[in-house]
């Protein structure tokens, strides 16, 4: 599985919290090796370990940690950036790697909802990658990941959407610190405190599942006829955002069949075996207290998501709960994720051949 | 405001946290004073800062201190009693004390859905008492205090349903530790954590509003014809019940109605001028990050609910937040003004008579 | 004890966590009244309820919530300032006010160990008060207020100083994120950890008592003879400072006669009965469990301190824990109750009179 | 490094916080395979899937999951068993089971300090072992793993004890939460809080060491001569003890001989390369801000001691930061290391033999 030649990418961002979860799941990818590592004015032309705050619980990689960050400007050595940026930068810095023929997967919030962007989520709509082919970035793309929130639930939603059909969503997420970043909140703002409110969450929830559900039709997404209500909050909790859903299906199905259904889910990454996708996407727990953010965030690498309490519900067909770890599943784990499908799919065998004859001629072994 | 002969009462389950409670709002209160402490066989016989361990953040009160703590018997030396008992014994033991002629008013679950018991809000359902009539027990009766997520949902409930009528309410709850007792949830279960379950808690959010909103008729409570949907979580919050709340209205309401409707509730505490109402029963905040559980719980003696947040919703009409303090409005608190409305409406002018001629002939001073 | 005519004061910081400390103290003081309020150029203009972002679990005192922010400069329309101005401006503004006749109040560091600056805590040495006659600022003077975790253990030390002597002294801290102001320590950074560093914080435990127990001579501060060690953490508490504290007596003493000293321990806020003084300046707890912040910092208003756990040690004659509320006692409450020796030692009433002849034909009413 | 045919090993007290923990480091061990679960009469003859109520945040290894719980009686298919027992109980089983011939390595308190039993920690005292020769137990016997917080102390003084000689050391602990078991601590009296007291913890850190630490002489271990001082206080911190040391020196060391000596420090367990060794015992830290729990507890597989801020001190020669993972380096982890340590030295050559012919004679694969 390992290749001989990696594929050499860079990081975007590198600095903050995603860009430091970027780094942390790169370090011994069999496919890809960082090579550049790209943050702000203020970290430029310092050593990442100088340069990055590092506040995750592994230890930086060390062979990252002699680095010298570099500009967010499209003159890497490298064709593959993973991007964290920041979105109030990551619009106009993403567009222009871009076009600079570089392909940028990104964390982002800024392209997501863009006619010709993916809002990838590889084990239910990788088809959606054909979208790039309406980007004229020579040989440069975007593709993104939805919000931290949505791609739990967009997960859990999906084999009921393909079996059932779905009629309507309502969510209400108790949401990790990490999601806010670094500082981010405050400490007296959430020891012994909830915080009901996260600036543009609740909209992103309520409609970036549309799209990722949605249908390519002529190089077009049509979105699916839903309707998701969302709210919103900050709890104590490091990591892992926890959501209580209800939906009404089209169909009839008992707790039985739906069970099923998120048990036998497999997507595309699964089927290519790739390097970073979960076993399964979905874990169902018959325990009643399950699932829970400290238990089950980083189940299958953190890249599953864990659901429970599936029971009928007063006002809408069924209710349950969902947790999927934020930073992994639902931010650089996800991203990475897309890369590897894009890996899967061809679309990065042109930089294996610019990067090394070698490892064409023996693929991966 | 202040009884020359205070109104002599006693504590059942006098050691628990509900009952540690009562004893420290009842402290200086100047109607009642606490002359009784009941508590398990293994408390009896001790003083009662031998049997209790104190867990509350004032100190214990010091003329109780010193109390010998009694077993539940109904032999007390006092005609009113509040119960914190656990609900295991309190069924037989609050019937035993109402049989004995002793007013109960109870915090404990077993006799709330009783038809001849009233569910008390004294803000909603005052005129709800009337239903102890039907209690045959020689003078004695219960009167209970409905869960601590319920109060603080009926009272933001109320003046939609009295306007502009109610279809449908959805829940989700983030619940205080303090909700458990102690020493309740342990600590490796709450840090760095949510338990997406509370054993029985989303069945009496979704029934009980239905008897406090329901009318009295022919000494009967009509309950409201109201679909309600609850989901309860807990969090690592001391003390506050924070509660994600969706509502379908019969009649149209804009945001200004509605919020109008809140700011000018007042119910028969307010009127009446009882010492634990609060001044306000609804506080409503503009500031979209509120209301949250460590600001706002303890606003107005920790007796009002907090709103906020109120906005459209997609799937039901208006979306809003509100926090309760839940062992102050919500349990212990919320019991003493149903105590207060007794008196405040003759119930106790027995036991003022009984206990002094001289407080009835010259009355409250 | 309420004033007829108020004292006017200011309060320079406003819109900080100590600013908004001292707006919460004052308001409803029977000596005092806020009347101004400044802050830095970014506030200064705006109404007070817009420049701050309230921190405080109670609402913003709503007499101040429409007074308009202004600037630092002295040309405030009062005579006394409470300081609560970040380190790096308050040296110099604060002697701005000094120089124009103000008197300064100060909670910040940088005139703490000024030779003609007393580093104040009331209890102790009241008598330093003299220091500020060396000040030559027209009438105007500086006082300052020890470090929050500093002044719990002056105080701790202060009886044994007197009565037994001391010959060194061991301090390591647990302290609460309050102290560090806000937005101050990353959420991240506190849930499930402790940070075994504050910057700065272990100088000032280890050289500011050195000060405050000295001894006034020739108006000059003659530090007393100790060695003090200090290790600081911070710890995921709100407010109360806990400190793991060692002694070595100059003199045998036992258990009981140490105790006895606290208990007994009354300073000149007590015999003068100032209005933010608490009843005892020091309560000893015989439970082994005691004292807790959460449970004990708001004791006796916050201006307590709280020890228990008084052993024999294997390396110092004696260990014992003390806590003290750190925005309270350790901050705007050590500051007012500065304030209030100095009114109540008559250093205020030119002030007095200038503002109205009646307060002071008839005194304190 | 993984044997053929492992050796058969049991865990005593398997449902327990501790006894998960092995069962939890023991899945996919090399050397050692769990074939044996007991407990309490409560649940032996319950699959161990439904006696454990699982606490850990990994999943209960599968191949446990439906072993059926034995009672706590010497008649287990495997001659060595692990102890997690709790301490009432631990004394008499454990004996029972080393005079059946059983090894016991126990994480229990009570056969500590017997003077026939080592109190191991592999890096520091592997020669220890041979008092095992002491106990007359036909071929069982008993070996102990010290508390929690001493092994990390234990650990730093080792070098600087070897080097430069300790004369007085100085221990404030904050320790995690897991340490109490489970469920331990009341979440009440932890969040927003530190609980200043454990019973029984600040005498086994202040003798412990000095047995760990002592010389094995005539099969007698004489205890260093040191004087301890321990003040211990529980945090809000899942996992991961926080100790604020202060030593005392023989020799004069300068700050940079100590850090190498930490640096350089390397045992028995990592020279024979065992496989739950730490590649180095101890990591030291230039950051001032480190060691944190949540960073670096899980740091080598959770077997290494991080240390921090060494820097003079005003009373003691030094002043450092230690932490270490209680649980894993701690109780579980530690025990491990040393049934390994026994392993490696030939103790279970014994269990080889009989257990597999084949085992013996191809040896380690």
């Amino acid at each position: 599985m390992t290749l001989k030649n990696k594929i050499p990418v860079g990081i975007l961002g590198a600095t903050g919290s995603v860009g430091q979860k970027f780094a942390e799941l790169l370090a011994h990818h069999p496919w890809f090796e960082v090579k550049e590592l790209a943050a702000s004015e203020r970290s430029a032309g310092k050593l990442y370990k100088h340069a990055a705050n590092w506040i995750l619980n592994s230890e930086m990689p060390k062979e990252l940690a002699e680095v010298t960050v570099k500009n967010c400007e499209p003159n890497l050595n490298c064709k593959i950036v993973f991007s964290g940026l920041d979105s109030s930068i990551a619009g106009e810095v993403e567009l222009a790697f871009a076009k600079a023929g570089y392909v940028v997967v990104s964390n982002s919030k800024n392209h997501r909802m863009d006619t010709d962007v993916p809002l990838l989520v590889p084990e239910i709509n990788s088809d959606h990658l054909k979208l790039i082919e309406k980007q004229n970035f020579n040989g440069g793309c975007i593709v993104t990941n939805p919000n931290c929130s949505t791609i739990g639930l967009a997960i859990a939603l999906k084999p009921l959407h393909d079996i059932f059909g779905l009629e309507a969503v309502n969510v209400v997420t108790m949401q990790a610190l990490s999601g806010a970043g670094y500082p981010g909140v405050a400490s007296l703002d959430t020891i012994d405190n909830v915080i009901p409110f996260i600036g543009g969450e609740e909209n992103k929830v309520e409609t970036e599942p549309l799209k990722i559900l949605g249908t390519l039709k002529n190089n077009y997404i049509q979105y699916i006829d839903l309707k998701i209500s969302a709210q919103c909050n900050r709890v104590s909790v490091v990591d892992g955002h926890l959501e209580c859903i209800q939906v009404n299906l089209k169909t009839k199905a008992d707790e039985k069949e739906i069970i099923e259904a998120w048990r036998n889910f497999l997507g595309e990454p699964q089927k290519m075996n790739l390097p970073t996708a979960p076993l399964r996407p979905i874990y169902y727990f018959d325990e009643e207290k399950y699932p829970q953010p400290r238990i089950h965030r980083s189940l299958d690498k953190g890249m599953a998501v864990s659901i429970g309490r599936l029971r009928k519900d007063n006002l809408f067909d069924y209710k349950f709960v969902i947790l999927s770890h934020n930073t992994v599943r639902g931010a650089a784990g996800g991203a990475l994720l897309c890369a590897e499908l894009m890996k899967g799919k061809g679309y990065f065998d042109q930089f294996l051949k610019e990067k090394s004859k070698e490892a064409v001629n023996h693929g991966i072994n």
